[in-house]
């Protein structure tokens, strides 16, 4: 914590008044359960908060900055922003996901590389942030970190890792392309669909994902990575 | 406008400084397109702005108020709140219905009654509550007409007409309740359904709805009223 402490110093001047609020943000859920007896909090009740906070910012930023949207292009705009992918990136972005606090378990399974981990961790300092310092405070640590990307226009085109995928092998000359749900996994509302892409009947990659959509794009933006390192 | 404005001096000590923005709100887009050569903003895009400082406030709230209530119970605890039939009660309570402009044919469909439209006319009040005067006169006007309502743990229970219906029926005696849809119209992104309820096979009321489960509810609830004014 003393260096995540350093860091949000040097990084974005905030200073914690209350540490163990901080404490909190960056405990996941699978380390209070390992440590049960310590009563130790997680951050699931700050990233409900967090959320709040961030949906509320993003609206009115997307308000004032686009004048002559309708409010059906800015709730879609916005829920590119705020999408768990986005989050987890902006996670990353500000390294917190090295200072997470993770159970054994989901250390060992790649959870601090996990969109839904990160992008909760995110949401959950938003709202520490909000309890620790005010609004003011979050509005600022946001134009600092997101504004700059939503402005680059990064997330008004949607990015459909399918199609993408299709038009680069198709530059090659005629393939076929074939996604199929190779796992299903997990109780009715938390499901997991694993989907493996095929090029022309063969195996390029893999995706998971909380909907058999979701999977499909993961596995093609994992088709396009494979693509571009070969 | 004039007597609205005096209202909300009366009744919340709000006066808006800017004017046209309170009418904006109080404007919906059936009155917008029938005067569209006039060029009038109506309130969609502060209904957009409205919803997320509510959410935001009742979060706030509820985070502080529930201590130990997990994320999840949060979150249902919100959606009762701030779902479209409570924040249409809100409206009335205010007698904003009083002062909406509305399009010819809405106002001749009822459109001054409808959940939909009363509980947007609520949710872009306060986006223009906001703007005009930021998040603290939003959090006092809410402190004023929401929150004590969810203290007195109106929210709590889940509102299930249908259940209460069989509970009020059955306890005459035994009897068979049954829905039907019996009207399903609109585009794909705008369904609308009509569902009437048969006890013992006799007609007692009908409900519509953006779905057949709500359709179903309020077909419930209108049942219950005509028993009890039997």
């Amino acid at each position: 914590m003393k260096n995540l402490k350093a860091q949000l110093k040097e990084s974005f001047n905030i200073v914690f008044n209350d540490n163990d609020l901080l404490e909190t943000a960056f405990t996941h859920t699978s380390y209070a359960n390992e440590h049960r007896l310590l009563n130790i909090s997680h951050n699931e009740r700050l990233e409900f908060l967090g959320d709040a906070v961030l949906q509320l910012i993003i609206s009115e930023y997307l308000f004032s900055r686009y004048p002559n949207k309708s409010e059906g292009d800015l709730s879609k705009l916005r829920s590119m922003i705020v999408r768990e992918e986005s989050l987890a990136g902006f996670s990353r972005f500000c390294s917190f996901d090295t200072y997470i606090k993770l159970g054994k378990g989901e250390e060992k399974s790649g959870g601090r590389n996990r969109d839904t981990i990160l992008g909760d961790l995110f949401e959950a300092f938003l709202g520490a942030l909000l309890l620790d310092k005010g609004i003011d405070s979050v509005r600022t640590f946001l134009n600092q970190v997101m504004i700059p990307q939503v402005e680059k226009g990064n997330f008004e085109k949607v990015k459909d890792y399918k199609t993408s995928l299709q038009e680069v092998l198709q530059a090659k000359g005629d393939v076929q392309i074939d996604y199929q749900v190779v796992k299903e996994s997990g109780p009715a509302h938390a499901k997991e669909f694993e989907v493996a892409v095929f090029v022309n009947q063969e195996l390029v990659s893999r995706g998971v994902g909380k909907s058999k959509k979701i999977a499909e794009q993961k596995a093609a933006r994992n088709a396009l990575k494979e693509l571009s390192e070969e």
